[in-house]
């Protein structure tokens, strides 16, 4: 229960990493089965950003960046700063100096639980940012808090080391353990898709590519006309 | 109370579709006597994203879009898919290849009253969507729901064959036997108005110009200068 | 308690506004101890938008513009028009025409705590709003208000006079007696900023530059290894 | 598009409408293939609350409350008003004065898709009433609406006399055409249930009473123990 | 700027403050002219809490309670504490144990635009607290914050010594200056509605009582059967 | 990834379970240093509500209750179900009959972060429920989820055989292993909070009890009167 800083942590292979990153949010997440989404509230600071790294998470008294600022120390190159608070909170408790500062360490974006400010001065550096609000509250430095320890982050549970995907359409998180076999299966996924999408563009109708007629008569769908009733 | 898929419907003409489009949903909201605008909270996916269309409406279960893959077999070129869901939802319950799938039978957009995936792509394709939420959670195909039947999306009743417009200020709906009427007070509307915008540029005043400087002393509106009370 | 227009009123000086615009949202809200925020649900309906001038505050009753038309009278160049609601809406209370009118008497900008439509022509005109809604419903011009009288928008107290600066990180406003000190405060806290920033982009910890190490440990913060405990 | 009031409507059989209101709003929904609800936002004054009764439908302007006393002449015993605004609003349209009033032409209850005033009064009265918000503000009269013409409220679709039914699980509409049927197919649910009670009272379990094993396996699902994997 | 405690302060007439806390909520907000209602979020947490007293302002970091213990020496018998946070914020900043310390300085209830806890506690205490959320988490004693400034509180400005109204209908200020004014203003409120009451309820309508019959005709609303249109 | 039922889980101590029930919510929650705390959107369905027990988690798709009648089979006495969803729903997933069918298996109460509806015979059988929502809205049985496997509630992460407590401030979880050290720290607690309670009732300041007046003075926060700046 004390407040605790864990210093060195396991991280996923940097190879899987940067395949999930390829693979997107929507693909990375139905091939875990469809878990690990953050709450959709999570939104870029703007349109094209796109991230993969290694989450080193950090848990914050509302309004209190001081565990920001204490993790920075350990992150190293490909890390991603997962942010969340002790109680909802919009403050804006990252801006630009603490990316400058970030990315300095090797830190490549932001997923905070939280506010975020400087967005303009963000937007040039293009670094990366999903957050629940832009607001330029600020913050003080006040009240102890943990890195590296477990965390929720908008609805999502996230370990230390876990790999964090996100671009336009949200955040996932996927297990460290589970990265390898999860990047495999997106891939698989991914092909099997391009069929699809190629049968569906000549006209195919997705009721009888993916088998539905059956499924609507089961269900007891009835086709009428209109007028008739 | 079975479900249904209604086959074929009526639509409005095409002419009229084509003008009510280009007049914008503020226009033909204020046209139609200040109705049929959905919630706010539908918004583009891209900031330039217009369109005009019949809607084929779609009533689905929260997080299954079996009916939507229904609903394409029997739309024409032209059409506007109307999503809605029997409870509240913001699962990504259509992404890119429903897209492509949709357009290959003539799908002008998509409204739903739900979530998106698969942005980048839709944005990418000039695929124009209005929804509640951008979410990558993926969804079942397990119940059944109802095809071209009356619906209620984001707080407004909409018809099959009904005119749906929009554009970045939202969404407005036009029962099809009014289309005509509503296009061309729209016209009148906008014919006005081009004459306001002259006459407010050059500095005359609302109040003059639109006569209620009488209206605010019948309220008892009083002027006074800073400090006099 | 009688529904009241306030004709002429005083503004802080010409060159502190612009300094104070010149500075941006964040760096006021902190020169200023941390204060005059609006909630971050006001947000700009262009992403470039910056915008810093003295309050013309408005009045009115939820879904109704008529105090906007009279408050155009009163406005000078550089006046920003700050609407209130006497209860909560999302109506669009103001659109193209009512900022063609606007501009054409000096306004710089609108902050209304409520709906803005026209966007694309607004954004067309570059005119800069920020608002709680995009919103294409229109309003009626039937109950009184008030214009230059105190009012909270948005969360925020506002005096007619005070200024206001909003860009992308959201709005704040600044009480006209104190706009002086709080650009000077703004301009000493950027050229420290730059100093730091640079410390910062160089590897140096925000742990050592701000002296947190001794706050870490007063409050108990323990560093371990990760499987330790 | 001309405000209007219809005055006289037919409205369904008393016996039935009484018969809805002892089965209570979760039973006519699923009475009716899961149909019906309104948000469950509305939620009743006291918990207490019941009501079933025909509906006499309202749609105002938000803030003002004219249309709720053109309604009231033409209600007779055993109406519900259902009131609606042409966009959203949480001001307290109604309260004990209108609440008299309304009882002296026997109306039965409110369903009201904004806010409520006076409630202490209202519950001593045992005048039931479901809104989104208790709230003290007060309303103009200023704005035309019309009485008796088709609505949504809370997400709803509702036409004249159609019967509303209400508890502390929320409200529900059943078409005035349906009526019948629904109240009989809730009558068979209830009795369906009664038996069920029985049998999951005595420890039978669901899994087995609705034959969900053979789901379960079908869908691929494991049991294994704590520890395994 | 500097957080700062002002120790004395003016209140209104103690007679006064009953007279308005009599009236209630409803009636002392109409009877200023519409004003001066928090938003309707602030609900107590029990129904039949009452309260009219004077406001003790407090302005607190989110998530830190230290200025309401500062808050309390100051207080003097009939005042009510007005918490309110620089961010948003739902933590549970209050609790018994403060509230037996208040009722020992003669604070007659509170309204906190944050959270509260020990409900329970508190109900039994009857103690009336109008809050935000109920939420048990606690908070720390780490930020300055300033007691008796100008605030923001739900929506409305409050300045210390305002009277504050709270029953079951919400809260309402009053400044201290029109307290006498409005008390006066609400019993002639009362009394004209009790005349009403009577009338209204032998059946006379509001259409006829307010004179709003030709107000339908001026906006044009017609009247018609079912059926004909 | 396969969807999972866990038979058989270990639990904390069931005496342990008793004294954390009634220590409360809030001391709980303070007794593990500020932590596991649900959101304050689960709500009890009647005031005096009250619960401890053994957390038998339970992962839904949303609209779908097929994996609650799972898991009533391997509860025991003691037991509470802690009902998610893998995408946000209020959908009334739980009633009246699953309640008679949970207790017949010693269950004592429900944590749904969803809805539940039959509300008022649920409080007649003192079954306690926390929710996010009171909806009528029934559910499908489709769809595989999985029983006893870590879940994300309203914001915690609980596993299977945590102990959870909930009353009236809202729900807090306690990881089994920390279960009796929490209990432990608890009862210290509340025995300094009976001390405490004495001499703050007798007027003794917080200010001087927690030694507080050092903290302002170290914060620079200034003592002034009225009128004085």
């Amino acid at each position: 229960l004390k407040p605790t800083i864990v210093r060195n942590i396991s991280r996923a292979d940097a190879g899987v990493i940067e395949q999930l990153g390829a693979l997107g949010v929507a693909t990375v997440h139905e091939a875990q089965g469809r878990s690990g989404l953050l709450r959709p509230y999570m939104r870029p600071i703007y349109p094209t950003a796109r991230l993969a790294g290694s989450a080193i998470t950090i848990s914050c008294q509302a309004g209190d960046n001081l565990m920001i600022h204490a993790a920075i120390e350990i992150c190293r190159p490909g890390d991603v700063l997962v942010v969340t608070t002790t109680s909802e909170s919009t403050d804006g408790m990252f801006g630009e100096l603490l990316a400058v500062s970030a990315r300095a360490h090797g830190v490549v974006g932001l997923l905070i639980d939280a506010g975020v400010r400087d967005v303009a001065d963000l937007t040039t550096m293009a670094f990366p940012v999903w957050a629940k609000a832009i607001h330029a509250q600020g913050t003080v430095k006040a009240t102890a808090g943990s890195v590296n320890v477990p965390v929720v982050c908008a609805g999502a549970a996230i370990a230390p080391g876990d790999v964090v995907i996100a671009d336009v359409d949200g955040v996932v998180v996927v297990p460290k353990a589970k990265a390898a076999d999860v990047a495999k299966a997106g891939a698989d996924r991914l092909a099997k898709e391009e069929k699809s999408r190629a049968r569906l563009k000549s006209g195919e109708l997705g009721l009888d590519f993916y088998g539905l007629r059956a499924k609507l008569a089961e269900l007891g769908v009835q086709y009428i006309d209109e007028g008739q009733n």
